[in-house]
């Protein structure tokens, strides 16, 4: 069955006899075009996508068989409703969480006469979030990549160098290594700036006796990996050490709870129980990790009150931290894969402190 | 006058009290916070950022002065219900291009009675068309870091490299010159791909008689550059010299007609009628060029129907194109800063088609 007809399945139950698709990572799954500019309209009877004459070639390449292409001048939202009509469509789903309330009004005023406009839940990152034997394979590709490029990155730091220098350092080998692109901006910091979970590098040096936090992605044909690892230039002190233990015991914990059935509520728990029994659990201000594929952020997110339970072929993060400000954050990061008796932590990197 | 009370004096004229601004960029321009997670609530009597706990130390290191910050768990157009209430706002407006529709049904459904929810069009983006001294001048550092990138990454281009190759060389050459990251996926595309004016990089390996083509953008403090040229491996005949010509010929053409009070529309005219000289007005499938400042892609458009007057201190890219599927295509982009009198062409690498 393809994923349109699966999601096609869907309508009875939403009510819907059509689905307006506006999230482009979902276009993708279920069309195969990549492009930036699309709507893909799901009906039970086959897909029509709508794009603009940069994509003329492209889009057909890429939608084979998948989807009818119509390229069209203009907003996407306002040429979707003659098709609407000449299908005869009565109730048209959109996603709610995806659409900008301008296309939504648009595509109201230009909606033929009788037609209901529903707003529909995340139907299809619902279905992305178990993943083909194919999509695994994908995103394990994407985890080795990045772990080469880490360590082939490592190599090449010189003390002294700024957090945009490794970088710079980390992105190329990325791309040496087989990767499209960084799955998002990576993100170095390096001394106190580690104590900003999502630092943007900047002209900061790694200077001695300094944490450096490093978290990094790459994407190979589409599908994303994460991993966070800290290193230290010198000898790291007790509290450095005491904290950067803290956290992996968390890290730990929270993979030794991962597993089909589990809530996601339960994992971001045991991290943070974890936390708390060394006195850091207001230091972690974050969800312990969250789905990813061929989104870096996707469904489930693994926090406190995440109902959600795991399930074999999901793909997520799991990266508790601390960040303590004027002092400093660890946060270690591996993505995982859930099976149906605990999970394979997919990121082969070392999860020691790694001394520079 | 600060930017927030330069929005505010258009309130009266809007027929609102407060915007609640969620476009990342415009929270940027107004606030200062470049986090992932925002929404900025702007009152004649100052702002207010709600943003999540990743963010506390960055936000208030960021917005100092410009935004009280409030750090709040979940949906953050729930949590600005409240301070739109203790605040007695009555007409609230939202950029209805930049909000999605269940955000804007979180707000309807969480604000105080008798509030005013109006739809605002893109006032800030507008605001932002016009460049400041301090921005074009960012603007330019983001451009000659692009153009030096470029070169240098030009001197290590090696036949036989795939496009992924030399995308992983354009990219670090960009952060090794001073860029925190690239624009936009840069876009490499070797022979009958150039067709494809969006193509990504890929496996194809840029062989002897073939274009190349190369649509890159450096950003610096967060202004974008955007630039592509055309290089040919080995001698190229007759068809291709034609077309560039053809190409080049129809970019000085819009440059030429690019003056404060000059109509978008009438540059991207100027192109399109060179390009019908030369038979290609039908291969050139997309607009002259935009505007680019915090975003790749900002008003104006140089569309056909653009109707936009240029004014001095625009930003923006002229980038004419044509493209024969299954032959090649050709494109090239300046960024170009309009002036009283004309514009100046920012991007200082040579125009004419570079051999390998």
């Amino acid at each position: 069955m393809t994923r349109t007809s699966a999601l096609a399945e869907q309508f009875g139950e939403l009510k819907i006899d059509a689905l307006l698709v506006s999230a482009l990572p979902n276009i993708r799954y279920l069309s195969g075009f990549t492009g930036s500019n699309g709507l893909l309209l799901v009906t039970p009877a086959g897909s029509t996508l709508f794009t603009d004459s940069r994509y003329t070639i492209q889009a057909a390449e890429q939608t084979r068989g998948q989807a009818k292409v119509k390229i069209v001048p203009g907003p996407l939202a306002a040429a979707a409703a003659p098709v609407i009509a000449s299908r005869r469509l009565k109730r048209v789903g959109f996603e709610a969480g995806r659409m900008l309330y301008d296309s939504w009004q648009r595509l109201k005023e230009t909606a033929p006469l009788g037609i209901a406009l529903r707003p529909i839940g995340n139907v299809v990152e619902q279905m992305r979030m178990v993943k083909s034997e194919e999509e695994i394979g994908l995103i394990r590709q994407a985890v080795l990549t990045n772990s080469k490029a880490f360590e082939a990155a490592l190599r090449r730091i010189r003390p002294n160098a700024t957090e945009a220098d490794i970088a710079a350092e980390l992105e190329y080998q990325m791309r040496r290594h087989g990767a499209e692109k960084a799955s998002f901006d990576t993100i170095v910091a390096a001394g106190t700036r580690t104590a900003l979970p999502h630092a943007s590098p900047g002209n900061e040096r790694l200077k001695n006796d300094q944490l450096l936090l490093i978290d990094m992605g790459a994407t190979r044909e589409g599908y994303a990996s994460d991993m966070t690892r800290m290193l230290f230039a010198g000898k790291p002190g007790r509290r450095v050490r005491s904290m950067y233990n803290a956290v992996l015991e968390a890290q730990l914990a929270a993979i030794d709870t991962v597993r089909e059935g589990a809530a996601a509520g339960a994992v971001d728990r045991a991290a943070r129980l974890t936390l708390k029994r060394a006195g850091l659990d207001k230091a972690f201000v974050h969800s312990t990790g969250h789905g990813l594929g061929l989104e870096i952020h996707e469904p489930p997110r693994l926090g406190a009150k995440d109902k959600t339970r795991l399930r074999a072929g999901m793909t997520i993060t799991i990266e508790p931290g601390a960040y303590i400000e004027a002092f400093g954050g660890v946060r270690i990061e591996d993505t995982v894969l859930v099976t149906a008796n605990g999970c394979e932590v997919l990121t082969p990197t070392s999860k020691e402190l790694a001394i520079l």
